[in-house]
């Protein structure tokens, strides 16, 4: 996997990642698939979209349809029939918002899957196999996320353990050409935490670096407070990823913090619930105001959604519970989150961030 | 509205039948678009399967979004930006089977909304002007349904109120060029009360003609038997539309009754419950067996989704009541039903229907 920097503007950088799969244009966003599904878009509107990596989830995918059906399929790629980059998370936040009875030892996470209570282990060299028999282009190594707040004795421990499975998850890692593991940097909102939980990151010479354990309930300030000073921490030529962000405003101001990467689950489910993001703010499509409303979505987008459709259809499907409503919209705030990432990316080359309004 | 026959074996006929929007070419079949949208299937996706004439219900759209809505937009065809022939059933079947505290008098159908309780009234007159103010392409007339079983003294009163409405249809259908009215034989299981509509309708001399009241719950024996008794009672230089019919082999057979059209909403709705039509027999894709099944839904389809997932992928995805499991066994199916009635057309040009196998 090659990463390297094209432009920069202040800390904000362009760079090109280059996997096995994909040539991904940097600052990214990575749209959610969680099941091996982007919910409601197919791959040909992906590759329209003009993405070309998304994130998938060990966790999810280890209950359902298991690792024993990827496996014999050949991998999550031929799994999906996607022939694009893949990330996959490595089940570590998933256990612990989504497991049923989780129970954490120093050695690992035994929990209750939430389909069908069956009880479950879930250590490094676990998650690590997991990814490698997926075949993730880039795999997260497994780490403990505290939850929002937490005090400064619960997050050193649960740091430790963090920082331990960190080293197991590299050694247990495969090297592939073409493919990648991250690290990941814990040590929530304690500035001093986060410093060493970076130096050990970079011991173990990741292939990148992500941020972890923030956009959980914390406000904005302290959100871009943390991003900032751990991404100084960062070396300059590997891509930084911020995971789990987000809004719009959350990730042009991480951009400008050296963020190179992001993942949300915001534009699809957003999507599925009748939010719109939008050139002129954001849409509740379900407003009754919208019923008679022949405009687009969108004036100022290009997509099929807004070149076909007016207001007062996406309404009528939305509030009818209709298929198309759930697509359409996930579909329009993908394409959103897409020109987003090219603007801003632009922006950085011509060195005209600050001017950029989200 | 022009309809032409190019070619015959035996009773079954293959024509052409020009609209303002579309060259349809008979025996068709119309996927159903209940509100304005088939479900999960977008436009381009109608085209890519050469469906040029789709089905609306006049009675799910004065409901919800209501024909205020649509008038604003300017007809069914801008709301949905559909530029294809559109067909819209009057609403009679619809309150039979939908509706609450449905009260039938000589003139009309008194009756409770099924989405807000609220008292709705329909006849022959307003059945006319939603579906002109739609803007259907054909637009049908507004009948009474009777259910099955039906006494023959039941049958026969409802079938006089049915002539009644459909005399005073046509009076209030209001002719435009590249559109048509279509009348429906109604008389439930009895012949000569079905051989009366015939000659009331053909007083009216309408567009088309369909045949109501069949795939209400009999035998497939006597749904052919009716339908191939009345459609020789029909004139031959007119279209002839069996409603709601459905299963591939009752289209085989009817289609060497005589009939031209069809309609049913099986390929979609079985798609959203993972029931799948293709060569090879059903397959209902949740079926445990499918889980490990690298292969493709149905191997002598070349559609999308046969040429690019596992039923693997598809079982899961189903089985995760993921949206994309939805519209691909729904997409599929339409697939199924283009090419089978490709294939029937074919075999009518080439004379050799009776090798032709569903």
């Amino acid at each position: 996997m090659n990463f390297k920097l094209l432009a920069n503007s202040g800390k904000a950088r362009v760079g090109q990642l280059i996997t096995k799969y994909s040539t991904i244009e940097t600052p990214v966003f990575m749209p959610v698939g969680t099941l091996g599904t982007v919910k409601g878009i197919t791959k040909q509107d992906l590759y329209r979209l003009n993405f070309n990596i998304i994130l998938s989830n060990t966790y999810h995918l280890m209950l359902r349809p298991g690792l024993d059906v990827i496996k014999k399929i050949g991998g999550l790629n031929k799994f999906m029939s996607w022939d694009k980059s893949i990330l996959t998370d490595s089940g570590g936040f998933q256990v612990m918002s989504l497991g049923k009875s989780v129970e954490v030892d120093k050695n690992g996470v035994t929990f209750r899957s939430h389909i069908d209570g069956k009880l479950v282990r879930l250590d490094a060299e676990k998650a690590m196999d997991i990814q490698y028999h997926l075949g993730s282009t880039i795999s997260m190594i497994f780490d403990e996320c505290v939850a929002y707040p937490s005090s400064y004795i619960n997050t050193k421990e649960s740091l430790t353990r963090s920082i331990d499975w960190s080293r197991r998850s590299r050694l247990a890692y495969r090297e592939r050409d073409g493919h990648g593991a991250f690290g990941i940097v814990q040590g929530g909102m304690y500035k001093d935490l986060r410093k060493l939980s970076v130096k050990e990151n970079l011991e173990s010479d990741f292939d990148g670096y992500a941020i972890g354990g923030l956009a959980v309930g914390e406000e904005q300030d302290q959100l871009i407070s943390i991003t900032s000073f751990t991404a100084d921490l960062l070396p300059e030529n590997k891509p930084r990823y911020l995971m789990g962000v987000g809004y719009p405003e959350d990730i042009l101001k991480a951009v400008k913090s050296g963020i190179d990467m992001f993942d949300c689950v915001l534009p699809t489910r957003s999507g599925r619930t009748g939010l719109a993001f939008t050139s002129l703010g954001n849409v509740k499509i379900k407003n009754a105001k919208y019923a008679y409303d022949n405009s687009a979505l969108d004036p100022n987008c290009n997509c099929i959604v807004c070149s076909n459709y007016s207001k007062a259809y996406l309404h009528h499907l939305v509030k009818s519970s209709e298929i198309l409503g759930s697509v359409f919209l996930s579909y329009h705030n993908l394409c959103f989150y897409s020109d987003l990432m090219k603007k801003i990316r632009s922006a950085i080359k011509e060195n005209n961030l600050n001017n950029l309004k989200v």
